[in-house]
């Protein structure tokens, strides 16, 4: 199965085109998490309560989100033992029938961005010349800032371990501009002639409704170019970072979609899991209290989406 | 001590302004290093026979050049049992008095950017809300793709620890051009316009060298812009990639050095990992050996490098 059909099927069942970043932060989890025996390891200690964390999390949103996106860096700064924390959770998400999107923003020159392909979405090889899945999630996020060269071995693993990227084309972030908004001579932004080199791979690798998971991170605060972008790329699934938090707001994600309600993922992190801002209110609620209140939050959005996408494309296909 | 003076003091005392690339390849690393009795979770076999490796490997080295750099996707492909090893390969390299360059062109937006700078070259914040370092790498490669905001958190924590970066402005790899290239509306490439970002940054932060760790990524293989990024890039020290198995030779890399000596620093992998290139010898050969081969192949690339360098400018500081 095309991971995107999964992908697009889970967003059909749940009316939800949005996606829940797993971004742990170890002053932002409720004291709640902090209070069990934790390993005496400093470091395996954290691990342990971001697992714990995020597995509660996952039982909060599954039935009504299509997919996560923990993002690598909050994990990868403790080391192996965050690394673990992450493996677990990808694990995890994925037996709930989530789909995973490592946001890991990875990529190098052609030999060494293969071992990245193949850690996290392909397979590795081991001591016995067997080969077997490492991270395998479902989706990474890939930087285009080496070429087309570093791109193409992460295209080549997911055509054969079916899976998908979304590369870095528009990002959401304030100075996204100073190099992706530069014009080419081709008349076209860096940005939009990353959209083509995308829109060449997609096309190869469609799935039932259409769909490619090559695919395109475009940023939610910058509406007008992603109407542009979703010209280029018809048929990628875009990746979409900026909503809430980063001060996108329902009407600004609409050009990222096409009529069918299909086409992207809108993501939030901090507007989901870290609702509860106030200390004092982090520190004095129960486990039960702060996981209403994520699910109160991804509920928020998937109404203030749905409704927004309905009003635009009444006849989006759920 | 500015950690761009420990590089520098290293240099001058080996004569030898280069880095030995620590890639491990479980399809290269000689047949002796897999024939010990390894771990057996089969993640946890190939993480001890790279560490293993990789110590043999430094010890080999460590009196002979500066620094060493992990290229962490060969570490991470291999998940937490990967990063283990990397991170004990971090520190025996420190031990033995070398500056480790970890390898891994990391960055995000400013929030996450902070998460993976903490991590790699500061300190991470623990339950307790103690902090500790982490990965506690000399230097870090950085990717410029998200702009000047995403840069920033990097620069600081280079500054409140002592560490550095080398941020990418002109990779090596064939397609490097199809974004670094680009002409800005300033009249300068895209590489050029970082270039200045990296110079601003490297002023304020200089040894007694008078040299900066706010550092640049210069391929070998463009010996012309390598010459206009060291105009715009006095002070910074440049990680030179490309030599040897890319393509460039010692003739190219003179650009990316001042008339001192200093300002740069060639780097070499599979040249001197995996000379033994030949499957059957990999497989036949001893590991006295092997390391015969390695230490051979590092001794040459110093020889040739210093060699050219001497003749080029006679009047450098070893």
């Amino acid at each position: 199965m095309n991971i995107v059909d999964k992908l697009i099927d889970n967003t059909i069942k749940t009316k939800n085109p949005s996606v829940v970043g797993l971004d742990p932060d170890i002053e932002k989890i409720p004291e709640c998490y902090k209070k069990h025996k934790a390993a005496d390891n400093p470091f395996e200690a954290v691990s342990e309560v971001i697992y714990n964390f995020n597995r509660d999390i996952i039982d909060t949103v599954s039935d009504i989100v299509p997919a996560v996106k923990p993002q690598i860096a909050f994990y990868e700064k403790y080391g192996s033992y965050g690394i673990s924390a992450f493996e677990k959770t990808v694990s995890y998400a994925k037996e709930k029938g989530l789909v995973v999107i490592a946001d890991a923003k990875r990529n190098d020159i052609g030999n060494t961005a293969k071992a990245y392909a193949e850690g996290h979405l392909g397979r590795v090889k081991l001591l016995d010349g067997a080969s077997e899945p490492s991270f395998d999630n479902d989706f990474l996020t890939v930087t285009p800032f080496l070429g087309s060269e570093s791109l193409q071995p992460f295209v080549d693993v997911c055509l054969e371990n079916n899976k998908g990227i979304f590369v870095l084309v528009k990002t959401s972030n304030t100075s996204s501009g100073e190099i992706q908004d530069v014009m080419t001579s081709e008349g076209l932004t860096v940005s939009q002639s990353i959209a083509k080199y995308v829109a060449l791979h997609a096309r190869s690798f469609t799935g039932r409704y259409g769909y490619s998971p090559i695919g395109a991170v475009v940023g939610a605060t910058y509406p007008e170019e992603a109407a542009r972008l979703r010209t280029i790329m018809p048929k990628s699934y875009f990746l979409v970072p900026g909503y809430g938090a980063q001060g996108g707001s329902a009407k600004d994600i609409l050009p990222c979609f096409n009529p069918d309600g299909l086409g992207a993922l809108v993501n939030s992190s901090r507007g989901i899991l870290y609702s509860h801002t106030d200390k004092k209110e982090r520190s004095l609620c129960s486990r039960e209290e702060y996981l209403q209140k994520v699910r109160d939050a991804a509920i928020y959005m998937q109404t203030e989406i749905y409704e927004a996408l309905s009003n635009a494309y009444p006849d989006m296909v759920y």
